[in-house]
């Protein structure tokens, strides 16, 4: 019982793809369990984070492209400076993210939306949705 | 049969919370699966360490201020400088972590212990712990 | 049903144990649900990497090293200080990682492997794989 939704990332930085997971949580038909939203892509991650001030988003992506900064000197040269260190930045945040969901609702708190978190974009993606529980 | 529990964090640093996973596992009367800790908050996170150095234990908390310090450029001017970098540091560590457990036992080595990582405290704090399994 | 897996770590870096859990899922029998790989280690992660240019492994591995930098100025003495770092990464990366499947096939995009990482080998370790679904 997969679900797979695409987006095109326009830009680096964090997309909100919590709509989707809600969306994909209701047709589910689901009240209580656990689901793990996925990606299958290796220059991209999944995070959580607070919606509420859009600068806060800009200094998560800052950060990471400060911590791991894109630059010619990577071993990996088969493609952009760019794509070597997104692999970086992808292998350490992670390639999924598990919630909860009680009550047909999901385990969110009021400060946390999920988010595709892009690194090597603009580009065609797309993320899963698995779900088990009753 | 979602368990909430909380916490005070008097301090920012790692916080032991493995007695209430295991305690809510025995409670939850279920044998074999998975089951996720979470947390509701966007300025925590939760990780598994060891708690046999304490200080150890420092060093981890010492570095992630290290790798993402406290200061005044973040965008993010809502908060306290502490409140932007922390949204960082979780975004990178993540909200969530999942165990197996297996004939009622947590599927934890005997090295690691589940703490509840606060970057921002200290704070009334919260966790969530979801089962799967039978 | 958790299953274990011993490996022994002939160097630090990421090592491929994409197929052990593609013939544990096999073995399991299921179809549709969610597997957990978890390491019983807290010097040690799970990540998930794209195999395609093993210079890129190498670059994942250099950058962890290059921002939780091996010294001798962690607090915690009790063992190398190699060991003292790798905790530290441990605790950032995390000690599992959750996978979807769907008709018996493992949840992973065509540049997608999973990588026992390790940061203070070589050493005999294990990984353990638990199932939740039908």
């Amino acid at each position: 019982m997969v679900k797979t939704y695409k987006l095109s990332t326009d830009r680096n930085g964090l997309i909100d793809i919590t709509p989707q997971v809600e969306a994909a949580l209701a047709e589910s038909g689901l009240s209580d369990g656990i689901l793990l939203v996925s990606i299958p892509h290796s220059t991209a991650s999944l995070t959580v984070m607070s919606p509420w001030d859009p600068l806060g988003l800009e200094d998560v992506h800052d950060e990471i492209n400060r911590i791991v900064p894109t630059r010619i000197d990577f071993k990996h040269q088969y493609d952009t400076p760019q794509d070597a260190s997104a692999h970086v930045k992808a292998a350490i945040v992670g390639h999924s993210r598990s919630f909860f969901f009680e009550g047909g609702k999901l385990g969110l708190g009021h400060s946390q939306k999920i988010y595709f978190w892009e690194f090597d974009g603009p580009r065609s993606r797309q993320f899963q949705i698995q779900f088990v529980g009753q």
